[in-house]
């Protein structure tokens, strides 16, 4: 079975590592366009002009399923990534980002007050990709849905500022306004760079519950996919396509490192 | 006189606001890759080959001049701009930054130890551009030269917080190592949008002199062009591309519709 993870860069990484906790066997093509990262200050016509280039470039590897590991493209380019790829399965962060939201909110009592608290790109913000799905699920009464465009992380994360003072005050002043208000809630990392700061987030939204929709992709991934196909004894491995090779962040170039280790990568 | 000025996005308007300062009558085409920003984090040949297709894009209005106003393509892709644009002159913004930090030492008797401190995105330090530019002007044991890369400085402009405690304090991680060590000495606002934060460097570095390239480079093109040329009533004019226009931040629109105002701009 193989697999093609893209993303605009190396956010995607979050995601590949839970899709091969669901399917290590598999064969992975991950295409990280660093070339043009960040995809989420863009407008929509550019992303999706990215996005099928990407998808152009993974087709000819003949892909069983090709995931869409980055929040933007899923929110403003999934149809025309559908288009290109023909009749291979495409997934989507949104989705399964949605799901991990509510299945997260049955902890509480559906007559209880929880708001829902999304952080992502601009471009994502803008497209309302997760707003609109989130309110035709949810009861807007005690539901309410905020959305919170957060340009500055992504840099900050690829600084590798990822547990410093600068980026928990800058966390602070985006879920500020939200949090002065609500003790509790759900928070939802809807761009996949956010995991590698999920502790943060975390730190400055204690009462709040934290949604990475990685682990909920893995799932749908693997429940849609033939299952015998991914059985196995093979250990599965990596193909890594970087259309700037030479501008990788040092922690990517680790993590990349430590699953070459973890499954003989090529 | 037409004029041509390149930048990755909005950083090269502080540099074409100096330019009009100058050359007040002349016909100037703005071209902002937007839709490829930011340079500063991609890898040489990346830059060269985005920076090539500007000029290429350029070539056809005619140009007297090209003035590069991106550090990051100035630093590393200067020559391969000007084999592509044949016998027009080419201006970057490295030789008028180094001449304007040499003319800011005057100010100190040769003897005295004084520092230079350059400030500019990870690309533009790793091609050691102005270090190199620098040591050769400069005598090494009483003008040392420090360079720090920004990568975080960009976005943070992009999103508007010019005067943000947040952009303070990453200000103050950047130049803290050096301020620790020195009261004084010249800075050097290596990327064209740091002219957007003078104000916020000049209050982290209180002691120091704070050098802009963008007047030394309109001297420098003003000297070099036909000066009867330049000369005229007409009220001058900028036409703007923009490669994706719609990933304009909200104060760049504002400072063009200032330019606009200001010149009854196409």
């Amino acid at each position: 079975m193989k697999i093609g993870v893209f993303d605009s860069g190396i956010g995607g990484l979050t995601v590949l590592a839970a899709l091969r906790e669901r399917l290590p066997h598999a064969e992975y093509v991950y295409l990280g366009d660093t070339a043009n990262l960040p995809y989420g200050t863009k407008s929509p016509a550019q992303v999706t002009r990215l996005s099928v280039a990407c998808a152009e470039r993974l087709k000819p590897y003949g892909l069983d399923a090709l995931v869409v590991a980055c929040n933007t493209a899923s929110s403003v380019a999934l149809e025309a990534i559908r288009e290109a790829m023909g009749t291979v399965p495409v997934f989507g962060v949104v989705e399964p980002g949605v799901q991990a939201v509510v299945e997260a909110l049955e902890a509480w009592p559906a007559s209880e007050y929880v708001p829902i608290l999304v952080l992502a790109t601009r471009a994502t913000i803008k497209s309302a990709s997760y707003g609109k799905s989130l309110r035709s699920f949810l009861e807007p009464a005690t539901r309410p849905v905020f959305e919170q465009a957060c340009p500055i992380l992504v840099p900050m994360i690829e600084e590798g500022w990822i547990n410093h003072q600068v980026l928990h005050d800058t966390i602070s002043e985006y879920v500020g306004p939200v949090r002065a208000v609500y003790l509790t809630g759900v928070v939802l990392l809807g761009c996949t760079h956010y995991p590698w700061i999920e502790a943060a987030i975390q730190a400055q939204l204690p009462g709040w519950k934290v949604v990475n929709s990685a682990f909920a992709l893995g799932r749908l991934v693997s429940a849609q996919l033939n299952a015998d196909k991914a059985r196995g004894t093979a250990p599965g491995s990596v193909e890594w396509i970087f259309t700037d090779p030479d501008a990788l962040p040092a922690f990517a170039c680790q993590f990349i490192n430590g699953q070459r280790r973890s499954a003989h990568v090529e």
